[in-house]
């Protein structure tokens, strides 16, 4: 439960995430931070990603560059999901062209036994880029923390890579069930010890990613996936700061998902925010959700359709959410040219 | 409007498809032909994928492998998405481990002006392997025709191959409407004449894939979608076939995907049955949607869900549904073992 006060937050990120009433309509954007912008791209040309996010001084770097550029109301700590599993000592690597590539996929019980818990010393560096960013950010400007969800997480590790179809996660968690609930649990230590990390280190609101979840039916979802993103999301409760859950194509799981214990329910474009909202009942904020497609469509698209994606925020208000923080249904595509999001924020700031 | 005697069809699939009682519940498999076939990988070493789709013999083999393993219900029409616009001369290929790849992606009002048109003459091979088949069938025996819907085939043309994101497509889409609603009339008369060949030879039903649809919101769908695939299933309506309409991760858009003229609305393994049967209203049978991935989780996990799924097209019936025919909620995977497709037909067919 979120305090009180966050209601009255000079950010307006926390104010709209608590049922406040923020100075502004917040908005930012799912990888903000990223390829779309050219100082990124140089920053990043030498260096290899997972070496990125374990510098702390270039997480800073890279975590204001957009909120420097966009005048976007929040920034989201620089990472990847795979950043827990690396400092806890599994071998992968993001590869570029392909995101992460685990050396040895878990399979076995063996596996599982063997995956190695997070010590927060591993990711001192992340500890720290927190603070050199929060000495950056203005008092109006949130920091948003990171993780990936325990699903999300299982399925890197178990198909070894990025998939279209998940077929060897589900087959163990079809199969197997005990093994999947015993990877699972340790997979929610290691992204409660990342969040906590980032937590002591003051960020003011987290995301919990859980990319992949939409693949899964409400009843596998809520049988094998919820009591983990639940259990994530509850030993974070006492930081009090609003929790962010999102997931791609899960119109059919955003209650389930909203109600593993999330303060803010992110959208993607596929379900308009209304009907988000009445799916997930009072109480929770709405996070999204134009298409990040929409952004190669040309100013007059995307004016009549940030417009509408502001509506339906305000409706979604009306249908009992506590408030609408604006952003995509998805990440910001590499190809999006950087001048366009920075006069979507202006207009978005604008209405 | 399917004919009144398709109810008493022998065939189980056209009944259950009609509103008929089918003499067993019919069960067949989206790409059953197939990878997962170890007589498929065999005849299948030394030739090229659209080679194989032009080739009547080879197209009548690869149909009825899975008919004479399984005893399925059905045969469908081996053949690829991009068949008819390789037939109507688009420079195209198949690429084992990518999919389609276009050699000149179709991006300006030139590209789509020269687009083909697709003359039957050029799918020659394609009715006289309907022929072929039809003379290996039983009685019992539906041989279902095979098209991708235009959106999905402008899909691939637009991005050159497969995709995650439908960048390019969408940007059409949204940033020249004029434009796209060219290229998709285009589209949907080489899928009209598609069909009408497959139709005109005698296949007992149709099943228009619109694969990526699901990738697309209910507004955008309506706008820029329904329109052409209405167009595609009334073009068709004379020949008085069950008309089956598939797309993957559509859970927003049964309804309108049903609505469009569809007979049959396929339903992946993301929403029961039951729930579709309500959501696209009464009148239609549903067809699906055993996740894929259960195939692999052991005889005990499939069978409980292959109950769980009959029972769900049994209240699906309750809720207005005409019929169920049993099938994935996607496409066979390749690691599939085949002995496990058959057991499941036998299961489907015991209950």
């Amino acid at each position: 439960m979120v305090v009180a006060e966050a209601k009255t937050s000079s950010k307006p990120l926390i104010a709209a995430a608590t049922g406040g009433t923020p100075s502004r309509r917040p908005v930012w954007f799912m990888r903000q931070a990223g390829r779309s912008l050219p100082e990124y791209r140089a920053i990043r040309a030498d260096r290899g990603m997972l070496e990125s996010c374990f510098d702390a001084a270039l997480v800073c770097e890279i975590t204001m560059q957009p909120v420097r550029r966009h005048d976007v109301d929040a920034a989201i700590l620089f990472s990847d999901i795979v950043v827990p599993l690396k400092a806890a000592g599994v071998d992968l690597d993001i590869v570029a062209g392909t995101g992460p590539v685990v050396a040895r996929p878990i399979r076995t019980a063996d596996d599982v036994a063997a995956l190695p818990r997070l010590d927060a010393a591993a990711v001192g560096s992340v500890s720290q880029a927190v603070g050199l960013i929060l000495g950056e950010l203005t008092d109006a400007q949130a920091l948003i923390g990171f993780a990936g969800a325990p699903f999300t997480l299982a399925s890197y590790l178990i198909e070894g890579g990025p998939s279209r179809t998940y077929e060897n996660t589900k087959a163990m968690m079809y199969a197997r069930p005990e093994l999947w609930h015993q990877l699972m649990a340790q997979l929610a230590d290691i992204t409660v010890e990342f969040l906590r990390v980032q937590l002591d280190a003051g960020v003011h609101a987290v995301q919990l990613f859980d990319s992949w979840a939409g693949t899964l039916s409400v009843a596998d979802y809520q049988t094998y996936v919820a009591p983990h993103s639940a259990r994530v999301l509850a030993e974070i409760a006492e930081y009090k700061v609003p929790r962010i859950h999102f997931g791609v194509g899960t119109g059919e799981l955003l209650a389930p998902m909203a109600h593993v214990g999330a303060d803010v329910i992110g959208v993607d474009w596929r379900v308009p925010l209304d009907e988000a909202a009445r799916r997930v009942g009072p109480g929770k904020a709405v996070q999204g959700n134009l298409d990040p497609t929409l952004l190669f469509a040309g100013p007059e698209v995307i004016e009549s359709q940030v417009r509408r994606i502001v509506r339906d925020g305000e409706k979604a208000i009306d249908a009992g959410a506590v408030g609408h923080i604006f952003n995509l249904g998805h990440g910001v595509l590499p190809a999006t040219d950087p001048d366009v999001l920075t006069r979507t924020v202006e207009l978005v700031h604008r209405l």
